[in-house]
């Protein structure tokens, strides 16, 4: 007699050898500014994920005919984002290093940047997707340039221009908007993703690891978050962006930002579940 | 000196034998597969549509104009459906019989099918319009045939071809949509409900059942059910679909799947309060 | 070292003498029908005005480039509506003679009544840009003539026709909407706000008084308040509204009817915050 | 087939004509300084005691037994307190007229006023017994006579010394206790119910009205009401409060103070519920 | 590198082999007469065990230092009672021929039922120690015989008189009293647990079967279960009477009725883990 | 006319030169390792309080007859914890520097670090009494030395032996119950505080420092903490330990763990400002 007792996404039950992505968590929310506990979101995700079908009738595909491990969570200490940070990376490389496709479920925004280090040294021309209600550009945060509000202006500093897209903001310091889309280092696109298209056609032969920061869609869809922020995408906007990622070379991806308990309806995680459902199907 | 004491849907305080239209609760959500609490839809329904007011300025229509009584809820055993759905039955038959139309308050969706078996006695040549988020054609769920997820199917079971209309719908298991779309078994309107008006106008000299799953909505709006399904429609569209049934011989009606106490705000409750009062007032 | 102990909206922190848009709280609810708790709104807004920048990119404009003094709340005594008014109406006028510009927060919508007495004073021919999902038309409500339900209908008796113009209405008794719109005694913009530039452009030479229910907004993005009405408009509807404002002569506004323990998401909040600071920033 | 379809207390559906105790509501909570929402006590209390059954072990006496009627709610007008009164006393007095026991359900503390204002008139050497943690004896609040935090004072003003009998005061001004300690205005029992027997023996001859603001319980076992003071009695001391008051002459009696909103586990009602099941078995 | 990816109690990662006692989760709920939720017991209790440390200094023993295997659950049909009492009785009768002892995590209390059938066989002589709020002794629940209010009844039915004790019991009907009272059926120690110690000594040389209805509690400490029925006994209390069963043979035990979906502040579930872990260092 | 702008505990509104006692909040949790959180407990303990009266009936005190100034809150960062000690050591020295009593109010347990560094370069014999449900003493956690989990150790790495004082403790490790109780390191009081009598004899001759984890109390009374341990104190007990606190020479205290938001009622925050005003009147 069978009973359940499995740890992970639905339908991700492969072992690790025969799978291409692998999912892992990374519970930290250590430099999150406002309302924390983005640390439960792996685990909240995992166990609602059991509401979802496998079948996606937007796509026409099921989980069950893909090849994806659920890894569990990297055991991170709070108190100290730079072990963090490291094991986080060493993890990354370490699914890089196998030829795995790394999907983490966040934690803060921060745990972008150990992934990015990790991929970039196998890609070297990667290019980021980044879809988020705030810029992420700060270059420090109260003096700390390691912050869930400069992670993206850390990934930059590697990088460096022409790299890193950006779509739906709508927050952000008024240096940063201008760093960005006057000074030109970051493509930064307002409010929406009316220019997805054509980026898509710029960068479709290159590497590309898409970061979902949840906090891109409306609070009315996703109020669970950290720093919600009134005006964002819908979740149909948010299929229709997946859907045009489906056929570019998506090496990597995250979903961030998820805090659960700031959501009783449990509604905010069946949108990050389904996001993550989708987002699979296109990996 | 009069005191508050109606137990009632606010301006459905005709008697019975004047009324044409019956309200009653049907609060059983025991094949509930993810979260129960549907059965405690009807009280609070009736509780907060004293928040609305009884005219609609979307039909410019009163429900203190119309004959609409409340009857309360049927009395239902918790753990034996069969006992439950043959209540069901017996109180609809009662209705049918009388000549009132039955507007049943959920509960979960199995409750539609005794009142479906009641209204096809009557009404041979009986339609149904089925919105949901949900196909709810599978022959069975883990071995029942008698379930929330199967009760659409039971009814085909008995009704056969051309003669279930679903709208909505984004969520089933990929044979289901096959044997509906594929096989044509039923008419199909993924996602929104964009072909209503031509099925409205097929369906315009036929008795119509109406059943409204409360997920067709998106979580957003209303988040309080058993499985939300990020993805749905608005309020507004829900308003537009109640215009477009406008005119069709509607004899019979439920509204499903509200399960309150996952929606601490009220709001989804007000929903499905709102939704009564506009399809009440097109019956 | 400098601690912070601020008891103001984010950016509003100069003084009373060099200001010329002064914010005050007038946390009253007492004629509230439905759900009470307006009263916790000023606080609220304040603190979780920290979650927001001080930067807005839709307007291109910062907080902290203007002159706003937040003056804190008023000490309303529940139990004597006339008291509250009577102070209310105290310290709007003290504003006026002083040259500065109010912007209330609520408390529910009779708080705005004393305010345009004390503007109508100074402002002979002032006009009322009214957002509202209610009439606010009735001449009692069960007996009452001060209350929340009757407060526009208040303003009406001293203003007269051709002063009030009502948008995103879509709830009142019939007899409401038969005054305003049979006997044209205000200008009534049913459901949404597509008739606003035509009414910008006619008033755009008068002094204007702009009067936010936020239950004008779709309960999925603001459940938090008394009498949530399923249908608003969005939040990039009110953005869109708001930027229509630019360039009248609001001479003063109000932004009433958040009761933020309805919402433990904390969104409306967020909500109400966002549509201060844009407002603040076309005063 | 009988469908449910009560408005009213489990156990409590006898009619007016045979009972001799009558329960009614006054979901007024317009003069509560801080958290409202004791107007929605009657009602989610009726639904709620369905979850009790109508034996109670503590007393081996049955509901069902008693002769009790559930009238409703007094129809009230928020924002007009002085109309309030008038309609609780004018009700109240038509129960006592009708030698019919009132048991009221509140609403906020001030409705107790007017309760014992009608029973005075015909038991004209009426005793309180007052359980509560505020002494609710302030002269005025903020400068009005008429609040819940004034209501014991007010029915002193009629009542005069060794009247009314205090317990589980933990909570009020230093004026307020030396008023009642050093002057001896009321008796009072400070912190619990120590005292409350030699007091049953002082009064056993005395038509007694029992007045209970919920929030004499510590807020462990009752945090749904406006102003949670912890330090309060258990359940348990409730139950042995009730006990000791059996015997007496209890000629009416009220609870007040439970605001089911602020208590989503829904405990605070459950607990009201029971303690209205245990006083309606001593009445 | 490690990750985390244990779905199981803190502390009972064991192999199925090498452990004597084995934890399984029975999540069903179908026939809770209020408010259902039960079934989500076991996955959460895994969770939030994480939050406890796995040494008690009650009894200065550590989880680690015994054999436990966590199992996972049941995987049961919601809507046919029948089915799941077979899967329950099928897997414990499973653990009893592999002289495993279960400790079973409900789940509504009918789960009990076929775990004690299955236990039976083998221990001919097993007394019950049940610990609950409701005497659950009624012969049929509007009809039905199977149900969470007749389960100790059902027990009865098959073990007879002098093998079921009772403690806790403060609510059921006056018939079920008497029966077990006057007719003396089963022991019952009404509102507490006084005489457990007595009863202790008679039944120490027999096989028990220990069932914990978690209402037993008080709601203070326990809110988030489907009847929550005030006056129960403390935490301190279930500690004590944990350490007077150290000693006796417990063959088996369950823990049931955490429905912790009406529990936001989590304290229930934290409650049901810490007995959990105490249970197990006795067993 | 004079309007409500405080930004501070009720009745706490002295300036700092005039007052002996000031309050301070340090809004950091980032090494909390279950829920986060505390970071909210300053501004929500400010602004609950005034649901408090300032007099205390248990002590026959007035907040209003004392000298305290509420400084506000130290500006924290996230994510650097070395910055966040530095910052509240600073200010601690500063007001031990100026004479003034620090009253913390945490923020995690971690915060009492810096304070207790900065009061003992002042007070060489300095003691803790040390108020908690957790012991607090490992050495590190997770590799980390500064922690929530290990904040005693530290301390007593530089006080060493017999100064430190533990009361409540009912949960940790085997291992840290041994080096305290075993090899004498600490004093520990195991789940209560009977042996807080001799203690306070033992040290009236020392300067005291009072951190209080409100965790040390049951869950019923006190479940918004990040970890909330099932078996604590009431909150009478609460009170009758800070009166045998009074008389003592306490040089500083601090109230620590309150994390608001996991507790929906809101009693959490009143327990914390009902403490602090107690031990206020103490100091």
């Amino acid at each position: 007699m069978e009973l359940f007792n499995k740890y992970c996404f639905i339908g991700c039950d492969k072992t690790f050898q025969e799978s291409n992505v692998v999912i892992f968590g990374a519970p930290f929310d250590g430099t999150c500014s406002y309302r924390p506990g983005s640390r439960f979101a792996p685990n909240k995700i995992r166990i609602d994920s059991y509401g979802l079908e496998t079948y996606s009738p937007y796509l026409d595909r099921d989980l069950e005919d893909h090849k994806i491990h659920d890894a569990g969570d990297i055991d991170l200490i709070f108190g100290n984002k730079y072990a963090v940070l490291d094991s986080i990376k060493e993890y990354a490389s370490h699914l890089v290093s196998n030829n795995k496709k790394p999907l983490m479920i966040g934690g803060e925004h921060l745990v972008t940047l150990p992934v990015v280090e990790a991929m970039v040294e196998k890609h070297k021309d990667l290019v980021i997707l980044h879809f988020d209600a705030h810029t992420d550009l700060r270059g420090d945060y109260m003096g700390e340039e390691l912050s869930h509000a400069t992670v993206i202006k850390q990934i930059w500093n590697f990088l460096g221009d022409n790299r890193i897209f950006q779509f739906g903001i709508r927050s952000g310091l008024k240096d940063e908007f201008y760093w960005a889309e006057k000074e030109g280092h970051t493509f930064i696109n307002k409010f929406g993703y009316d220019k997805l298209g054509e980026v898509v056609q710029k960068i479709k032969d290159k590497p590309v690891y898409v970061t979902i920061d949840l906090d891109i869609l409306d609070p009315s869809i996703f109020p669970g978050t950290g720093t919600p922020e009134p005006g964002g995408i819908s979740f149909q906007d948010m299929l229709n962006i997946i859907k045009m990622l489906d056929g570019l070379n998506i090496v990597g991806a995250d979903v961030v930002e998820l805090a659960p308990d700031y959501d009783p309806t449990g509604v905010s995680t069946a949108v990050a579940s389904k996001i993550m459902r989708e987002l699979m199907l296109v990996l």
